[in-house]
């Protein structure tokens, strides 16, 4: 399984590995229209100024330019020209650009799937390639968006792991607004050096984030381990709740935000138990994110880092006065596919979808053969006809090298049969009503 | 319907056109399938060498470069440097390159469908745009590939093609042998110029040819005429064979082109009536066809251009030795969507995935809600479940807005009723058993 990239950080997938990437692909689609979701698609290019509006992320942006255009545009492009063009390196942004543009032919709060690739020219490592599928739901309001939505993306994301052949998985959340108004209420007004410091905690350790709180944002002592305190929680019930308040901090702020993921655990812990942690030390790097944040981690894979990220973003998209908060998880498919094909944690039961393969009698008997083909497929079941009249045992050979379970005789006065060439067995068939188990009718992923 | 895409050349639909386009590329996909090709995609890049292979696109290509890479970098991918990287402008010469790289890896002959994003620098206008999804069939052999998958593809490209919500088509096919062998036969050698000659036969006329073909190539009156007689053959049956016979022209390729376009006419005469003529006039531009190429038109959109084209190709990938010929045909999925659209072809039968909006009966409700909705999905019906307690009259009108066709209530007692809110009818129902019926389960696509 596990070759090469013939280009590092571009991985690409055999069939019958596709097989795999594709039924977490369908699983997915399938919870999320589920419960409502729309599929879209953004364009792969975005202008420059677009993608930079977030900042910190343009090192690893890929820029575009025709090969062959004239002085003009490339070096525009090479500058890195707002107006010119670059891939896109999440599904965020483009969505929030898409919302903007055409809020006037949607229905809110617009709910929407979008699985694509998304490009990043960072350096390759295991779990971090440069081309990769991103799955996000989002929802997003006309001005206003209910807290219960951030409840119910939580919920349905859990779903669709569930759903899907991978480990146990963790959904670790936290709320900015606990956190920020926690940092207020202990006098740290830098709040967001504080929630970046915080960030690197599992990265460095809690002495060296307390080093930086009283170095980079002059935090005294107390207010260093306070802040460190709040980051040492992490309950898989409400009971966070008491902890916080055991940290004697009051703050407005501090209150919604402790309302607010209170909510999400307690729903989780109903409807999706043991799926869901508190976990304040959760802060995603990214700005834009104003209350709810997620980082999700398969359980014995933690080192593989989030395979499924988000939150709640209130201020991202905006038209003149009109605002479009928005809450959205994204899951990360390649880096997921990537295990469980690298760790063999599930695998087709066929390489092909093909079903059964009709062999030739002769070589006048193609006519025939793609007539019973063309029955078989009436019924949904995946047939080949066999190109040349070899020998039986060669076109039975061919089909065990595909991978194909049936392979399908008639003889000269029309009589049919079908044997199973994993087992040997063969028998009398009509191709008007013939049909394999349920188990062979499709391909199938089955955890290992 | 019909926006104005924000950056000319890069589409991007509305949720209700997007459920079109996820309509045909769903069928493609399921006709596939059923007659046993693989899925594969490539990555998205490919190296400039690797691209530049095939000569005459280069205009077109998109080169690649990191905003922020330093200047050895920059000005390697600004000169077009053969190991920098590009986006891909087709899918055949990224598959050619993935077959032989895991030549290794796969069943021969090798069956796959590839829909994929591609990306060219043209100047956008009806029917071309610069980001465009491709759908993709081949076969490919090691070594050798019979002739019969040459009708074999044009067979369930015709399937696929009738499967999809668009106007009555056409494959157009000719076979580059029969065309090179005549030239040959009649004195012309260099085929190759003869056939880009008579490509530009629809745009600029018999007469125009026959001059590039006097001035630009030194045929005679004669051979020029002998040439565009045989461009100007087209039967719905297999009696081009006689029409090109009756030019008295003898050549050995000639006749094994005649043979193979025989073939394929004859089986799709039987197999998929009124869906393929033999035009003697298609040439296709590109260098590595060597045989059977086809061009597909809309009947009644014919300036539309080909929305299905491709061939056979003996060469276009090898491994040392080791020769891989293959047969493909390529959907341009987007072309076909854009004319749906703008035209009004097709629609769908609602907006969004959900059939059932639950609606709260008071603010603590959502939980209880919730367990109705996850009730329906059981049984496979897209549901939401309202955020917020509003009257019932506003409830509904959320979901008329996003086009949901019921609306599902539970009273304080545990009472549930479902409203059919296009017709007003308000039913009890249960939430284990109730469905609604198969039309309002899924969207579906009907054509106008």
């Amino acid at each position: 399984m596990a070759r090469t990239a013939s280009l590092s950080g571009f991985p690409e997938w055999l069939p019958e590995e596709r097989l795999v990437e594709l039924h977490v692909l369908d699983t997915l689609r399938r919870v999320f229209e589920l419960h409502g979701f729309s599929s879209i698609e953004t364009r792969a290019v975005e202008t420059v100024g677009q993608l930079l509006r977030k900042g910190e992320i343009d090192k690893e942006v890929y820029g575009l330019s025709r090969l062959q255009e004239d002085e003009g545009e490339e070096s525009k492009a090479a500058k890195g020209d707002h107006h010119s063009l670059a891939l896109h390196f999440d599904l965020t942004v483009p969505f929030a650009r898409y919302v903007v543009e055409n809020a006037g032919y949607l229905a809110f709060p617009f709910r929407r799937y979008q699985i694509q690739k998304v490009w990043r020219g960072e350096r390759p490592q295991e779990g971090r390639a440069r081309e990769f599928t991103q799955a996000d739901i989002d929802i997003v309001g006309d001005g206003d968006l209910p807290f219960r939505y951030d409840v119910e993306i939580a919920l349905v994301i859990a779903e669709a792991l569930s759903a899907l052949p991978i480990p146990d998985f963790r959904l670790r959340i936290n709320n900015r607004k606990l956190a920020e108004g926690f940092y207020r209420g202990i006098g740290l007004t830098d709040t967001a050096g504080v929630l970046r410091s915080i960030d690197k905690l599992e990265k460095i350790g809690p002495a060296k984030v307390a080093e930086l709180l009283k170095t980079e944002l002059g935090a005294t002592e107390d207010q260093a381990q306070a802040a460190l305190s709040l980051a040492g929680i992490r309950t898989e019930d409400t009971s966070f709740v008491e902890k916080v308040r055991a940290l004697g901090v009051k703050d407005e702020l501090l209150e919604e935000g402790l309302n607010e993921l209170e909510q999400v655990i307690a729903a989780a812990v109903q409807r999706a138990p043991g799926k869901v942690v508190a976990d304040l030390s959760i802060a995603r790097g990214l700005d834009y994110y104003t209350g709810t944040v997620v980082e999700t981690v398969l359980v014995g894979h933690e080192q593989l880092g989030s395979i499924c990220s988000g939150g709640r973003y209130d201020a991202l998209a905006s038209k003149g006065n009109r605002k479009f908060p928005g809450v959205g998880l994204s899951i990360g498919v390649t880096r997921l596919v990537s295990r469980i094909l690298s760790q063999d944690l599930a695998q087709a039961t066929r390489s092909v979808p093909t079903a059964v393969l009709v062999a030739l009698n002769n070589d006048g008997s193609w006519g025939a053969a793609q007539d019973v083909a063309a029955q078989l497929r009436g019924r949904g079941i995946s047939t080949e006809v066999a190109a040349k009249a070899e020998k039986f045992g060669k076109q039975i050979k061919f089909a065990d090298r595909r991978g194909i379970p049936f392979v399908w005789f008639t003889d000269d006065d029309g009589k049919h049969q079908v044997k199973d060439i994993r087992s040997g067995e063969q028998t009398d068939a009509d191709p008007a009503t013939w049909t394999p188990s349920a188990e062979d009718l499709y391909v199938r992923i089955l955890k290992s």
